[in-house]
């Protein structure tokens, strides 16, 4: 009787052999829109659901005394297509990181040491501010422009974690200084001075 | 003037050729996580859109008295990203399909011979069962636990289908115990004694 | 010790209250575009997720000589939100389900009796045709023209199944004839000549 | 200080790699569900993101005095995974466009020169009708029969919109008659008789 | 014979009556995150799927010589929940649509007079920058941050579509500065000096 | 000239006033398939952005010496619609949280204290078992089942997060044994012996 039932599991086993449960990234694979290939299921192993590369601290000693570490599918293959993924920010006292979106993603937002003062603004242009304590959690709708900059004396450590396994980061002033963008065209497009966004171009590295 | 319209056909037909109406699967081709890659259109026939594997009964001849025959993407590739795939259940006198989930899909099964009492638990644990007759639908929700089990005298059967093309199969028992889960792990996840978990790792070719 | 995990139960269970699994269609609420409102799920019963109105025959005495009976969210509430819904299909000898689309859903038909030819026509207007025996399965993509005809000499059965709980039916002749769209539009639109759309008009209770 | 900053910049630039915002589509890669493979970051150029192939008036000169030009994925690579698409018709005096679907797609038509009559038909068979000026907007919900026809003593022109970068286009009449689909089959799907059929067939390119 | 159709006709409408086509926009009903509430279907004309909205130019006589004019389901509510919306834009000479942000679509530009150009910026930073003609498209993906400047020595127009009937608005310098987010943390988050804030504030209405 | 430019913010401003970023669940509204109803954007607070309930440990006094903590749409009204969501395990030496599955979302599971060993189940059977320590991460792809146990002298802490707002919740002993299913049938669909079963009814709060 047990061998008919081992039987059956075999049977089943193997029907089940090309179910998709999951579709760890292949890096070097042709792209989708839905995400990257999958890597063959027989060379899956565990390691490509374990990521450790947040369980160190960023480096803080930029102008920002702040760092974000990202784990997309990019650098966390075993996210993708599973519409989630993570990152880590690190916010020495005085830190900032300035405003940005994440164009395809929600955000929550839970600090693990420290305290963070987080803000996001509607389309309304409604502020939503919070100095948050370790354990709370903040969500950051889809595609707002929202930051974070540390409210304690020492250093302050925040996971995040998206709605997508891709969700994008566009830090709103690398995008208007940190390129080839005409000074004038960045002037007409956001009533900045010339000289202001010279300095900042020169910060970033952007020209023109 | 029928010359003119005739043109105009042409005309439009070949801006429709690369129209992508479907994605038959190649399933030599990568993998994203929308599913597998697109057969080339001029080699698509209707024979991809047909699949006649489930017009025979399936072995009933195990422990279980029943036997699932799948019709997913991997078996019938026309259903490729068409968010959509079957299966057929066979249940003899006293068959069992165990405890199992659908990760990825909802489930609507229909009984088209005998009857079959079915039965799923909600995540507030509440069982929602019924005796179902030939012609009759029940709806099974996405990711829930359920089964089916024979009532009647003689073999009953009944054809499921799936809110996605690739809905995943995951039977309960065999996850806890037809792999190499160490037993006492597998005792401490599950409230069950050594004894028990050891017979059934035993028949269903578990380790550990 | 049996007490403290009988708590715990009871803690999780009362944590669970408010998860939604499903989303029974309460027809007299506001509906939203994700489909209709969730009756309380203190009202919903087995009897919700359980559908008998496709086991009897539909009624094949018209000139068509076929009936279809829809399984839908608004007949069959308990599928609302599920991504899947069903439906019948009866075909006396000589009997045709006409051109039609389902604009919301690709479809599996499943012939579970007599013998039935069904066609679908893609966007380059190649068609995919096959004459369908017992327990055979064909797919529609979604939103292509496709229909059925009796092949035997006796009542055929189909039941057929949809990737969305709300897949919709337009029948081409209903959609041009069986209204009050002008028949010089409807000539301009079809390229028929104003004695056809008149005739077809009448039959099918059309006016203009 | 400003090193620093620069330093992040480029750190955080780097890490930024691979963030995938867009997949312009590699029209000779793998296919899959969700669309085209995407054509490599590198090689992308603003001109992915542009299209002209709408600038110049469709020829006219036909029996339908009209014409449809799609911009979708495979005329306009830019568009692929981004859920939007576009296309132009132009409508000399007397021109139509006969009726038709986009299977995988809601439709915006923005009138831009001259008059259009334009109706769609719902599920339950309604039309809604309407004659649209220079500047107006009218909504085609997905799936549903439509058609445009001139309204103006000169050419009218509209630039239509679509909720997918791969609508689909189904001319009801092509589908019917452009293809090796048997006469009596026609006839027995849609009621025509059959030198009608034969007479549109002869027109279309149909054969059988 | 016809009578039998008719009937069959009159049973097929009938059932269809709750097929949901479509999802008016009721803007007094309860919204969900799929949008707002449905009109009742007996209530909806034609003229609830036509909008006249964008016919007129929008008043250019601002401080940015331009004027966006938004077609979204709060609008045009036959647009709820299809998955599409638009817009119109309007640039006297020298006119400028700032820097912005659709949280939630992918947008086309249709430039329909004038010469307007146009510039997106990745996630990388890059830009994406065109001189564009009448009857030329850009595609801009979503959340990216763009921006439209008119080229032209009279004024130029744009129709602008969106892959969502509720694509969001953001406009950088509002969001920013129209608000009563305190100037420091504006400084912080921004690199910019406080004059530069406060002079901005002021212009646009912000307070702190 | 300033003057114009406010004019204009105010302009936009109220243009914007019913887009839709966000839609913070009212759980005493109507709900849908896509969530609870918006409360009104009048009555949102940024405090219902921030939830502080995981900010305290679970309470890890019962048999299974561990604690779930839910932060779902239903405990924190932010989250609906958005994607996301997440909650919180404590896990006291020996703790354990049992197999179970979420039927809605894949899940990221963030160490913040402590060792936990978690072990997800594929559709194959295969099992992916890891230890892991403070600051890894572990995905754990939608609906499969998956477990945690301590692996530490002390008490450990888990933070997760889910793909979608609702991800549910289902725990396999609960799911089988926390009912009025009959004994017999669990025992049919579980091969498990009728003490067994009964033991752990017991120890559950199960009937029959």
């Amino acid at each position: 009787m047990f061998k008919l039932l081992f039987l059956l599991a075999a049977l089943i086993l193997s029907s089940n052999a090309s179910v998709q449960d999951f579709c760890v990234a292949d890096l070097k694979g042709p792209e989708s829109p839905a995400g990257y290939s999958c890597k063959s299921v027989t060379n899956v192993t565990v390691d490509d659901f374990v990521f450790s590369g947040l369980s160190k601290a960023g480096n803080t000693a930029s102008i920002i005394k702040a760092a974000v570490t990202p784990a997309f599918a990019a650098q966390f293959p075993g996210l993708n297509g599973l519409g989630i993924s993570g990152g880590r920010l690190d916010l020495a006292p005085g830190g900032v990181i300035p405003f940005h979106t994440h164009p395809g993603a929600s955000e929550i937002l839970l600090v693990t040491q420290g305290q963070i003062t987080c803000g996001f603004v509607s389309s309304a242009n409604t502020v939503y501010l919070k100095t948050l304590k370790k354990g709370d959690l903040m969500v950051l709708p889809q595609g707002l422009l929202h930051f974070q900059v540390s409210d304690a004396g020492y250093t302050s450590v925040a996971f995040i974690f998206f709605s997508s396994s891709n969700p994008g980061l566009q830090i709103t002033d690398f995008a208007l200084f940190a390129n080839d963008l005409p000074t004038k065209l960045v002037g007409a497009t956001t009533f900045l001075d010339e000289a202001t966004i010279k300095k900042l171009k020169g910060v970033l590295g952007g020209t023109n």
